[in-house]
């Protein structure tokens, strides 16, 4: 019954270790299908080369699951947070990559250093604080998803324009219309990571990109007059 | 009519993602044929797997779309400028490889650190400030080319001897006689850029390498009486 | 008669190189078979890609060797001792992987900067310090096995839970219940070890991740309740 | 009649982008034969790829071309300084390898900060100054070679114990008792460079390991009562 939306699931996840964006078990892709009102997703603790569709397990927008014999990645109502409260979304990535892992460590948001980065987001990339105790102790899970979109919030920002966010202390989350365009951000964002690294390690004192550099790349691309690609 | 210039810029293209210089659709290669004022470009916005000789544009000096179906990078005034201002060259190459676009973001010139560099070129790699926002308002690409070309006029470079510029807060541009030179170039750029950030790793007091070294390993390559090689 | 703990033995030297961990000769990996009293181990000084199931040499837990023609890691009294100390255990891998052997030389403990680290074990990685000269001078490696048994018993960790150690000046120990979660492990470790470090470098004032958040990971994959994973 | 040689000679510089070691032509290995008086080196500026054992030039210990019609490396007169000085060597191998040309670059001899390090040298990488102008003038292949036999002289160091030097401002030489020795010194010296480099990002104030431990890891490889592999 939902044959399509399980491989599609899989054929993303597998895409983890190709993007060099895991290691073993350190990540997971979901996907919507909102007219169902379902997503797929990785069981919990499964390597890549052992999963196949079947293991692939749906679950709907509480966390409940609906289908699969496996015990969904732990995650999953972190997934769930996301699809209810982002609902322009259509999949989700969590991964454990090193360079953005790093900044999510070390608590900072990641400066806008250069187009490369403005071509994708038009600030930085935010970072959560590390989780407040009672929340820890309450559904640990679900509070890093509503952590997320309190942050989104509080800082006024837009889910469809920034695709993707550090939680402190632990590592990254993007998403997408769809599970590629997650899985794309998820790459993109260890980019942005290593090279803003980089950048402070030749210069110490670099200054994020001035705002009117900022507005060209990201409007080029993403605004009402884009002429960046084919459409 | 144009099938071996676009043949010779699908296989410059091709080469980005081989040499580890692009992620996705994050670079191109044009290369020219002045007797009959074009150059070839890669189409925006293109997937590097799904390139076909086919799609290249062929783009006369004033930017114009000569031949072709699809829209040209959105870099290409910038070649247009290179092309009309730097007579002497046959290709471009356009990145954001990650140590070149560190420096270009951190807004520093790579200084001449050793013989690897002086192999290649006589002095640091230049680095354009950021642009003005009066002339982002402008033509933004092609203001691109006017300031990498003010950039030489004012530091008073020869575009034959230095064939590499990192534009501030964006990313490095390199050119050569032709596109397997301008892609030699790119890789080598990324090396040096590397290189230097490490030599400032082990010694942060680091001093450029002195005169006579630089002008005995760039005449034994580049020099009247040139040794190195076989010609 | 030791015919599968060699392969075992074999198969798992093998994975170091796939790994990434080890140049040439600079690893070994240990299995034993705790009811016959014996350990399977790499041979001294022979290059991964020569060696075969029958060069893989029997020792008994006092070091002597069973079975083999050729003579044992030089490392092999470490093994020993590691393997009567600890009695849980049953592999044992030694690398000098890059990231982890910069801590060890530069003796510093790895501190536990976020979840990645917290899902594997509860608190910084250990380093012990170097040896003492009298200690060298009496029998090296067999001193390096009490050097860590040592730095368990006195930091009172427990060998089940830090599956771990640094020794100072020279590199990584892991183990686990069997050799390939020992592989686990050292590849673990690498990745921590490189995370640590970057962490560092994009924050020199990053503080260690809170208790609060590292019981939650750390009891959510190996606590009583666990509930990461299909078991 | 040097067919063997030549083609010990191909096979040893095809081993430089295997252990990537080098771009493009960055690198050159020779190897002796002592009992003709001759050794084996690679044609200048030739890529690896087009290298066959034809294009080997066999060139005399005065540094005088012997058999072969492409013009030798540009860096034959050093090769041919350390055969005449350095009498127990059959090969050398010349790289860019950006580690261990970082410390060139940065004049900064390599701390021996750990184990991997004594066990195959018993001291300090040596660095070399930048050559004197009057050198320079001279001729400037050969200087580079007596700068390195006068640095082994004046800091008393012993070429079969010391296997490995770095060129202020240029990069690194190895060399052994043949080719194959040559080479793995110089990925070991590029693996030294790196572990050192990073020892210093986790600790600025690491301590170069202490005599004792430097002793004894070694002459249990080297020592007369080396017990470290199988001979």
């Amino acid at each position: 019954m939902y044959e399509q939306l399980k491989q599609e699931c899989l054929e993303a996840n597998l895409q983890l270790p190709k993007l060099g964006l895991v290691l073993y078990t350190f990540g997971n892709v979901s996907c919507a299908d909102r007219a169902r009102g379902v997503f797929a997703i990785k069981p919990s603790g499964v390597e890549y080369d052992r999963l196949t569709a079947e293991m692939i397990v749906i679950v709907d927008f509480a966390g409940r699951v609906v289908e699969g014999k496996m015990r969904p990645s732990s995650d999953t109502p972190t997934h769930a947070v996301l699809y209810r409260e982002f609902d322009s979304i259509g999949g989700i990535v969590h991964t454990h990559s090193p360079y953005a892992t790093a900044w999510a460590q070390a608590r900072r948001a990641i400066p806008l250093y250069g187009t490369t980065h403005a071509d994708h987001l038009p600030c930085a990339v935010p970072c959560t604080e590390w989780m407040a105790d009672d929340r820890i102790r309450n559904d640990y899970e679900t509070e890093t998803g509503l952590q997320i979109t309190d942050c989104f919030r509080s800082g006024q920002l837009n889910p469809r324009e920034v695709e993707m966010v550090l939680v402190g202390g632990h590592g990254p989350f993007t998403w997408g219309k769809d599970a590629a365009k997650a899985l794309y951000n998820a790459r993109i964002l260890e980019e942005l990571a290593r090279m803003a690294l980089l950048t402070e390690s030749v210069n110490p004192d670099a200054m994020p990109l001035k705002q009117s550099i900022i507005d060209k790349h990201y409007n080029r691309k993403h605004g009402a007059n884009a002429y960046y690609g084919q459409n």
